[in-house]
């Protein structure tokens, strides 16, 4: 019996967490003054859309050293109001990566554009601007570039810009994990014609459901303001098809509350991922995905990026093994969107074989803002302590 | 001065409600209970889409007899998702009434359709089932028919489903205003492919945001349950294009609380319309927006529609009238659709002289649903009072 204490649980030692570890956990802080907060909106009778949005907006633009915030119901909802206004249409191309979350895609053809996809960075998986500039230039009168800050990681934005300048499109970021984030110590919010946030609840900081537009472009805002209440400038003379995209006060009661400490919030990720990367320096074919020395990331996301011939399980195979140990992980992103059924009909499965390795290497794990070190500790060990016995746990699965 | 005491404000008279009556209060019932269930919410850490979402679906589905309820971020969502399912895109005409709110259309755009405006039925301002039938057979393959319970009231759902069949097109209902409506006893949301219905602020039971599709076809209760989650089945392999239009718990706890009672709530909102009905009995030229025998209406307005001819004065005018007494009106729905900027474009702004007529006859007076017959009486003395002196009123409109 004494060996197996040091297996891992999926070959017979015991488990890590016997309780089992969520991927993330949800805390609301302040759960007291967001009540009396949400008790005021509920009696004044103004439930959406009111000066709760307006002071989360004025909140999110001091942090994020932006002009202009517009408060909307979901980031998905800000991408197509964006696009939208950035002159998407008639089904032109939109270029963005493969590897990002499928909403990015569906925003693009909710506004009219078609997807166009393209290959993902070796060393953190955002966007390749070489790649994307190379399929622009191939490309049909392309309508728009979109990037994704993966996992929070700040894209290559100087040579994304300089790549949309060139094509003669716009730039817009897909910013859904990126609320704390910064590139070379410019918070994330301050690129391309606009950057948009998600603040649903795996987020880092959670509205319930909602999203962030952040722009340097007043016109814009102005737009915005209008297209996310039905394209009514107020005298239901609608301009354009808008949405309704309003937050209500409720959730931005929410958001407010979330992002009273965002900044010490992200330290301590960072602070968390540090300590994940200490403990597992030293494994073979096991490396994080990091931003870039002297960017934060938010870490919305703690995701290994495996090489499998060095760590010797891919990350079906390593999730299958932390499911053993009790620790909840998720393959984000797979399938990558260019491979995904709803995209099947654009061709395009193929054409990004490093965006397929990546995503058969990544494997994010637990982490959450109130997260002590001790587990994210307990979590790298399993890892650890996995890898030895990976050519053991690859023959099990493979006869399994 | 004893002449001015009977005389409009707008004519030196004293007005009927001197600190000012608001269109619409909004109260919720409850705060207590409600507030006890968003701090459950918020200790769950489960903000979206979870047993809240599900309690109030059910209720839903037991108020209206139908057997799928789907709750969704908000009508806009519900109808665009619907509208997808529906097969409606490559610009196809979606045939819809030119008299509804800018949503209805929105919606068709955005799900990739091309809105085809009809006349209104003189009596209650829905859409005219003989004009929807000339036109969708004129148009070039259309993808779906639209129609909105305006105000509440209910369409001429055998008539209009008789025309959707012979022209072999879906019926999509716009019933933002129907939730707790009924036609010959059967509540709306029996009716069509599916009906969409809103629980924003200004609705009788609200949400804060959000929207509920009551549909009798469980197969596309299935596709809109994928749909609001990005299309994704749960594996993250979309099937197709979705939206984020998952609604939150928080929504969910506040939506719960207003259906509590909303049968109730929409009997006291009948008896205030019976009530302001008897006391206008007799002004020339001044009908109300009213269901036919036998069906409810909401009432989630209580509209005038004018003859201006006799009445003395058009909708704009008497607006004018009765903001001189304190009395806050809209103009629900002007410009119609058809004439908005939106879709100028489309070349449809002259096509419905019907709605133009009535687009300047109706006016919506304050009403909500813990008025008092009172406050209804006195508003509906206002107008009595305004109508004799609807000459002077003009002149002076005129000389203004």
């Amino acid at each position: 019996m004494t060996t197996d204490q040091n297996r891992p649980a999926a070959l017979g030692g015991p488990p890590a967490f016997p309780d089992g570890l969520p991927l993330t956990r949800v805390r609301v802080p302040d759960r007291e003054g967001l009540l009396g907060r949400l008790g005021a909106v509920l009696d004044s009778g103004m439930l959406t859309n009111g000066p709760l949005v307006r002071e989360l907006e004025e909140r999110a633009a001091e942090l994020m050293e932006v002009p202009h915030v517009v408060a909307v119901s979901n980031c998905t909802a800000g991408l197509m109001l964006v696009l939208q206004a950035a002159g998407v249409g008639d089904r032109r191309p939109v270029l963005m990566p493969g590897f990002t979350f499928s909403a990015t895609a569906h925003a693009a053809h909710w506004a009219g554009g078609t997807p166009l996809f393209a290959e993902a960075r070796e060393r953190d998986i955002t966007l390749d601007p070489a790649d994307a500039e190379a399929r622009l230039k191939a490309a049909d009168s392309p309508a728009a570039l979109m990037a994704t800050h993966v996992y929070g990681t700040p894209c290559q934005v100087e040579e994304l810009q300089r790549v949309a300048d060139a094509a003669g499109v716009p730039l817009v970021y897909d910013a859904a994990h990126g609320l704390g984030s910064k590139r070379r110590g410019v918070p994330v919010g301050n690129f391309g014609l606009a950057e948009v946030f998600s603040m649903s609840p795996t987020k880092v900081a959670v509205a319930g459901e909602g999203g962030l537009v952040a722009t340097r472009d007043a016109a814009l805002a102005r737009t915005l303001r209008t297209a996310r209440d039905y394209g009514n400038p107020g005298d239901y003379d609608t301009l354009f098809p808008g949405l309704n995209a309003r937050m209500s006060e409720l959730h931005a009661a929410v958001g407010l509350t979330w992002l009273a400490d965002l900044p010490e919030r992200v330290a301590h990720r960072g602070a968390l991922v540090a300590e994940f990367a200490r403990a597992v320096a030293g494994v073979p074919g096991l490396r994080l995905a990091l931003p870039e020395d002297g960017d934060t990331s938010t870490f919305k996301d703690l995701t290994l990026i495996l090489d499998p011939a060095a760590f010797g399980l891919d990350n079906r195979q390593l999730a299958a093994a932390l499911r053993a140990e009790g620790i909840d992980t998720r393959r984000y992103f797979f399938p990558p969107v260019n491979r995904q059924r709803a995209y099947a009909h654009l061709g395009q499965a193929d054409d990004l074989p490093r965006t397929d390795r990546l995503a058969a290497a990544v494997l994010t794990v637990p982490l959450w803002s109130q997260m002590d070190p001790a587990t994210v500790r307990r979590v790298a060990d399993a890892v650890v302590r996995i890898q030895p016995f990976a050519a053991e746990l690859a023959a099990g699965t493979a006869r399994g």
